[in-house]
């Protein structure tokens, strides 16, 4: 789909050069003095760092993949994915030990698209997830819908067997073992998520909040004069709990660089949270969640009332129709949508950006139920699934 | 597409039947008596209306098409189009009568629809519309892009060019004169949109409203006691603009129908209103509109700030990306957005059921700035293209 791995950068150093940033790739900072306002950098090739002011400091280190402290775990052919480097280095691999057997650790969204596009390419490819369902940030009976549309693209799916270590020979991988054996593996890629790179950050002294992530404030200061975080080395706002998250994500990335900058700039901005809206694509599945699950829900005290339905993407004379299941959460004493979970063909994913906005809105369920969404054959039936996901609410 | 016409039939009278109710088809009510709660029903065949009690009446009698008084109106070959008998009748009559030239008064989304299909089956179409574009509820540049798309597949379009009568030789139909000519016709379809079925309703002294709809509360009760009304016959509130609106669409007319019968059965229910949300296709174009348009804004002296752009419906990488169009309106003193329009390629039209949940919570335009809708590079860019309108009002 994409021939040179280039496309996929969003932005060059050159054309940040061409906006007057002076940018410096290859420059490692080793250390932040914030009593100072100072950083200690090490250029390419240097053996000492060098000292360079700033004014205002902006930590985007973004986020490291999760390796887990198990033994074995840096044989050759364990990779876990996060940078475009990574992904060339993996392909040029592919190529030229033509692997047979893959193991995909975790089955979140990242090790759900690992899998897909390995299978695609024709490997024998498991999935080991620790959890009972693939997408375990879902609820269980959504998450075993993605277990299914999972095993359909002929992904070996094997859940709650968590990993115990992996199998080595001549310090490669050959496998990875749970509490049921060993799964035999040519090359093993870790999807068990990220967390926040703040190694600098700590050593600065720059207070950490949830999953250690830099505690911010709206306008995306931390809690350190001068200096400010955005992007996956910092922590959100969740608009549902009411509670400080992270979540690691373009979308809140984005948004938080543009906050951050905004007010850099002297114009005076704040990043009010985040609702947890994430979507992902297997086969032709389309899973999208967000807000609460059931389980975060009732952890944060909520009395959950849940409704489920199974509806069709678009009126049923059309070729390309298909299922589409639409799960909603509502907390029973004041009717407020907690969140909301959808599988199904195409059309029913982006659906979730209705649900994202009511709980932006915080949209109880007797409001959702009368939204005034677009019904017209090709699109929906009358009453969008989403719609009639939260009559069951109300009845 | 659907072989049977039937398949698009909701619900039969058998099955209304399997209910429980007394359906009887093909009996005309001929007056109403609220004072006395009684109806006069002709049934079929009979020549004389037999009086019927009732303790709560519904007046669901729908909406009835535009017919325009103009000479000819009444010639052969001209169709209003509004009943699945019509079309019925149409399509026989394509079969038989092998029309070649046919001409659809009218550019709203139901002559756009018509003018599509029958040029999908070779027959020379030519669209007619009295505004400056097709759509006409749309901005006057959004409908330019309608007006493109309908040119796409083949039709003549002609706008500014209201109908002054109808060519009639020999009792058919032969062509629809405008200011500027004839255009020639072996068939004429009006899509010049619908009108409340009032007469019962006003012969009863029923209190009409808007364009000439039935004025109901928010329970759907009429003025008068024991009468309520739903659907394409009652009025509704239109959420933005906080005065009564006529919508005939079949989303407003469900919801309506079912908070009637939620209160009907003793459960109290309110329908709180509409924000007027839209969507058609017409071709690869899918066209969707919500809340006021700039001019309907203006008019209830709205000071109308707007942000248009152009993105793409996914990462530009995938064989199916297409551009889309979102326009979004505000209100320069309170922020709160007034409305949106969308045209784009598959994937775009949905969108707009984010703008009708920010229409229904009255969401300003600092609001769906944050709004975490999802990203995936199947689904969206990082910023959703709404996110990007949103971004254009708030600069």
């Amino acid at each position: 789909m994409v021939d040179d791995i280039n496309r996929l950068v969003a932005r060059t150093p050159a054309a940040f050069a061409r906006q007057g940033i002076d940018v410096r790739v290859h420059h490692r900072v080793v250390a932040v003095d914030p009593a100072a306002r100072r950083v200690a950098v090490l250029p390419p090739g240097a053996s000492e760092p060098v000292s360079e002011p700033y004014d205002e400091l902006v930590l985007a280190t973004g986020a490291l993949p999760v390796v887990p402290p198990l033994e074995g775990r840096d044989a050759e052919g364990i990779f876990p994915v996060k940078t475009l480097p990574e992904a060339e280095a993996i392909r040029t691999l592919l190529e030229a030990r033509r692997p047979r057997r893959v193991v995909v650790v975790g089955g979140g969204y990242i090790g759900v698209e690992m899998a897909e596009n390995l299978a695609h390419r024709g490997l024998e490819v498991t999935v080991v997830e620790m959890a009972p369902t693939l997408m375990p940030r879902l609820d269980p009976d959504m998450g075993a819908k993605v277990t299914e549309a999972v095993a359909e693209l002929g992904v070996r799916v094997l859940v709650e067997q968590p990993v115990r270590r992996f199998v080595v020979r001549d310090g490669a991988v050959r496998g990875v073992e749970t509490d049921q054996g060993v799964v035999e593996a040519d090359l093993v890629f870790l999807g068990l998520g990220v967390r926040p790179n703040v190694a600098l950050a700590r050593e600065a002294g720059i207070p950490l909040g949830v999953s250690d992530a830099v505690v911010v404030d709206e306008h995306m200061r931390t809690a350190v004069a001068g200096v400010w975080a955005a992007g996956d080395v910092a922590q959100s706002f969740h608009l549902v709990s009411r509670r400080p998250t992270y979540v690691p994500l373009g979308t809140v990335a984005n948004k938080q660089g543009r906050i951050a900058g905004l007010n850099l700039a002297g114009i005076p901005a704040t990043f009010p949270g985040v609702v947890g809206t994430s979507i992902t694509r297997a086969g032709r599945w389309e899973i999208a969640t967000t807000g609460l699950s059931t389980s975060e829900a009732r952890d944060l005290g909520y009395d959950v009332v849940a409704s489920t339905i199974t509806a069709e993407t678009k009126l049923g004379y059309f070729p390309d129709v298909g299922p589409i299941t639409v799960k909603l959460l509502a907390d029973r004493a004041s009717g407020r949508i907690l969140g909301g979970q959808i599988i199904g063909t195409q059309g029913a994913g982006k659906r979730i950006d209705t649900i994202a906005t009511a709980l932006y809105a915080g949209l109880r369920a007797d409001d959702m139920v009368h939204l005034d969404l677009a019904y017209a054959p090709p699109f929906s039936d009358v009453w969008d699934p989403v719609l009639i996901a939260a009559r069951g609410l109300v009845r």
